[in-house]
């Protein structure tokens, strides 16, 4: 559901690519026009502008002219018109006249927005400024007003344009419908809102954002790599990265054993037959890779592990003494994602889960699901994040099970969520059609809400799988399975880990916590037998054999974001000590190489946020 | 080579084959011949019995008769007959005709050997007791003699066959030339060797081998499993197989870092132009699975991980101070087996290598071999493995790069072996096509030789994926690549681990090391602090919540071959001790809880090997 305001947003914007439009037709009469339609934040127009050529360079002027458009207080108006009237109106148009034409043969009506200016009366399109194909909805008129009188610039709620709170932000190429097969297309954007101070915000997060792009700190900080050979959305992780994935794996590892988690370990592949009886083949086969032949057989790259772990549960005969079961994995998935929408480390088409599943009997759910919702924001915590939006979807239109089972299990998320004291917002009808489902998106250093968390009770692979334990009167019960990931992927989360910490993560997680830097070649040995110490304590420690500047090695290591450098002269070394630097600090500490271990160590093992 | 022993072999167990097929037929004389070919340490014979059956209660039967046959002393002849006289001859015999036709399409020789008593006259095949089409050898005659003299029982090296030597050991099916289309054949095996303390050598290592078969310790100590619905050859671990996994990938990943490797993470697809410039799509692609089509492009499955490791290599410009680079990855990989030869963990078709790639210049090669070497062993050596069997296999007739490159790389890896102390023979012409090579094979304690390690010179991908450094003269220079494993596979060497140890791993390998059990309800309590203790201690315990006997407890933990067993019983309470069951050993201990942590965490620091 669209509040107001998204309503009166939706119209700014929408609006706002018209006049766009018409700019550029002004500008240019011979482009021909694509589609413009709302985004998140703006809008954006496609035009073929044949042979002529337009760079981002022009935007400023263009978006000088929309403005003035604007203030002209332009109007617009709804018409439905005929084929023939739309044939006719539109015949310098081909991409529009495509559009009419599926239109007129999928039995929608044809509409159109009439933009004209105040004093032009506007009864036809022809006689207006600007007409394009379109279903709404637009502004009335561009000038803002409320109920009926003209409004001040800067003023709050009300329909037309503020001209101060919109900008053109960028060209880019597109194919005509999205299509390889058709004309490419020149798309220029724009972000709109309803107050100037709205737009600075947004451009201000958008240029924070773009300097904490985790694909940019990726590369400068070696943890990952793309090639194209390779294949898109498949990362090759470069040992800087590996060690960060290491850490984190390791780190799991150790806190999910402590929390009576087990852990499994599946093959990549696996039969058709056992994505069959899972039903991913039936419901979920848009999102897989298609069939490998082995021998007779098909295999199927696994988009999910619960069917590995629904098998492991059957591979011996449970007793209620044995649940909960945790089962565990960091399971490596491929899924299918169209190669426009791949992006860095956050939307690939490979990438490694922090999955469990958890097998309870029904009167065990509650205390489990509580059990784990703490568990899973003292993890998220552990990394920085403790802000949250929390999301509970109900039972959807579509549904299998029963009411009861699904009122059970909604209730049981609900009592989790109260007992843990964690606010939350219920989102009627948009649980998955097999059950109930949590999911916590944390907030970032930018605001930004992003999903990590996913706790889902599954009310189907139990039947499918046909899973069951014995109960306390030797009686066969059906247990109930909860899906869960806490960080949700290793891929995104390390990318989120960058965007948020702008690179210069925790110390316990930077691959390079100390970078060791001698002066003169004088103290080449003393900085060797510093490297060393902090070797033997387990600190993660470099000493570059380069041939730099004492200045310039320090600037790679600030660049590389690493969290103390340590510079050793002849006073350090007669002193027996070590000048550090802390990242983000000016001020330079001298201290005993033993304090300073001490020190960091202390920092390590409380897993201090810097 | 043969040597003359493997040719007397050879020769003693082709005989007995036609020994059986001539005391099978006797038997049922409308059984249809298949082949009976020699088979490592033994031969096996192929037969349709058509509506008759056999089983394995027979085998003494038809072996008695067969010595009898051999004290007649039967005489061997080869002749070589017309396709003609071969037809008239194996009329009855379908797959013999077969078999005839196709050598008479291959333009070879049709032979047969003629097998007949001392007093027949044996000139033709008819008269004769038995003949097969065979291309030999075999023995002249079933009793052994040297220069024309009979010898007695049990003497050395002479040509005959010792009727104590043998034994048919098992029955079973076998498509007719091992196509699913052809009628199924039942398959008689034997063994047989020169003399009777060779059989029953043989037949107590088999005996004992059985008992340690991974395949049965697997599933008795729950390490992993295999699910038909999941797929031939993909095994899924299980919580303790998972534990065992990460105790060996952990101590490899410290191990490895510690030797200055460098750990990378590739993904388990890559497009099929990866494969073509590694050149793998050309001379791989047996051993690979048909590709998945994604979008226009081709993936395939990754068999080998150094593809990846090359292009990281590329991802940036590498100096000669950078080099050696050893890049080391716990790499997924999966290759095509057929579903026949598929044996457990040994033989699977997805498995985790320890693989790494060491790019070296060529002046540092013979350095770093000797070093790897070192450190394979000193790897090898920490899970028990002191005995090996090393091959250094040299240029094969067809090799790409050039003879000097071959004559460096090949004295580089002698170098490292001599320096090292190892013994090792050279096996002219085994190299690979691309480079020489070192192979490690472990013996283990049946004194089986496991192939583990492989160190590989690659003369060739450094060129195909154009790889170089810049030298301390600013030129560009190929490095020299070298692939490595050490363990080879983790699955394999699991397999081989269980296998060795007969499940009773050292006691840093196992799952659970100690087992606690509190002889009533009332120790309970102090059973759980005493477990509590030992998990604060990073000890791996259990605490069953079982209504079962201590006895029965005990025993069951003696069966998952546990090293401790800890009884605390009311004694035991008051004086705070715990009474220590060792595995393999009978006597109990009984000591302060302090004493006996000390004691395993020790233990377990050092790796001891129990």
């Amino acid at each position: 559901m669209k509040n107001n305001n998204q309503n009166r947003l939706e119209k700014i914007r929408h609006s706002l690519s018209h006049l766009l439009a018409m700019t550029v037709m002004e500008k240019f009469p011979q482009v021909k026009l694509g589609i413009g339609p709302v985004i998140e934040n703006g809008f954006y127009y496609d035009f073929d502008f044949k042979k002529s050529a337009i760079s981002e360079e022009n935007l400023p002027e263009i978006e000088k002219q929309i403005k003035e458009l604007i203030k002209k207080d332009l109007k617009f108006k709804k018409e439905t018109i005929s084929l023939t009237e739309a044939k006719k109106l539109f015949k310098d148009q081909p991409y529009k006249l495509e559009l009419i034409e599926e239109l007129h043969r999928a039995k929608k009506p044809i509409t159109i927005y009439i933009t004209s200016f105040p004093r032009q009366s506007a009864s036809s399109p022809r006689e207006s400024a600007f007409s394009d194909l379109c279903a709404g909805p637009h502004v009335k008129s561009t000038l803002r007003r409320a109920q009926g009188k003209l409004l001040r610039r800067g003023s709050g709620q009300a329909d037309g344009i503020n001209p101060e709170a919109f900008k053109l932000v960028k060209i880019a190429g597109a194919y005509w419908r999205g299509s390889e097969k058709n004309p490419m297309l020149t798309r220029i954007y724009g972000v709109a809102f309803g107050a100037k101070k709205e737009l600075e915000n947004y451009l201000s997060l958008q240029a924070e954002a773009e300097k904490r792009d985790h694909r940019v700190l990726g590369e400068k900080l070696e943890i990952f790599t793309f090639d194209e050979e390779v294949g898109a959305g498949l990362p090759l992780w470069l040992p800087k990265g590996a060690i960060l994935r290491h850490l984190i794996e390791e780190f799991l590892f150790k806190e999910l054993t402590e929390e009576g988690y087990q852990w499994l370990i599946s093959p990549h592949i696996a039969n058709l037959n056992l994505w069959k009886t899972s039903g991913h083949w039936g419901f979920y086969r848009e999102n897989m890779y298609p069939p490998i032949k082995i021998d007779k057989e098909e295999y199927l790259l696994k988009p999910m592990n619960c069917p590995f772990h629904l098998k492991v549960y059957n591979s011996k005969i449970r007793s209620w003494r044995d649940l909960p079961l945790r089962f565990a994995e960091l399971g490596t998935v491929y899924r299918y994602e169209r190669s426009g929408v791949l992006h860095g480390l956050t939307r690939v088409r490979g990438f490694t889960q922090d999955d469990a599943h958890i097998f309870t009997t029904p009167e065990g759910l509650s205390k489990e699901l509580l059990r784990l919702l703490n568990f899973a924001t003292k993890i998220l915590k552990t990394f920085g994040f403790k802000d949250y939006k929390i999301h509970l979807s109900t039972r959807p239109k579509k549904y299998i099970g029963t009411l009861k089972s699904w009122d059970k299990a909604t209730k049981a998320l609900e009592y989790a969520l109260k007992e843990s004291k964690l606010k939350y917002q219920i989102d009627p009808g948009e649980g998955v059609f097999y059950g109930p489902k949590i999911d916590i998106k944390i907030k970032d250093a930018l605001g930004r809400a992003l999903q990590c968390t996913t706790i889902q009770v599954d009310l189907n692979l139990p039947e499918r799988f046909d899973i069951f334990y014995i109960d306390n009167k030797g009686k066969k019960q059906r247990p109930i399975m909860v899906h869960r990931a806490i960080l949700g992927s290793l891929e995104r989360f390390i990318g989120v880990l960058l965007e948020h910490y702008s690179g210069a993560l925790p110390l316990w997680l930077m691959p390079v916590q100390v970078e060791v830097i001698n002066v003169g070649a004088a103290q080449r040995k003393y900085a060797q037998l510093v490297f060393n110490e902090l070797g033997d304590n387990e600190i993660r420690a470099e000493l570059l054999d380069k041939n730099l500047t004492v200045s310039k090695r320090i600037r790679e290591a600030e660049i590389q974001k690493i969290p103390y450098i340590i510079v050793v002269g002849e006073k350090e070394e007669k002193n027996e000590t070590v000048s550090i630097r802390e990242r983000g600090r000016r001020d330079i500490k001298e201290m005993s190489l033993g304090k300073f271990i001490e020190k960091i160590k202390n920092e390590i093992e409380t897993k201090k946020i810097s």
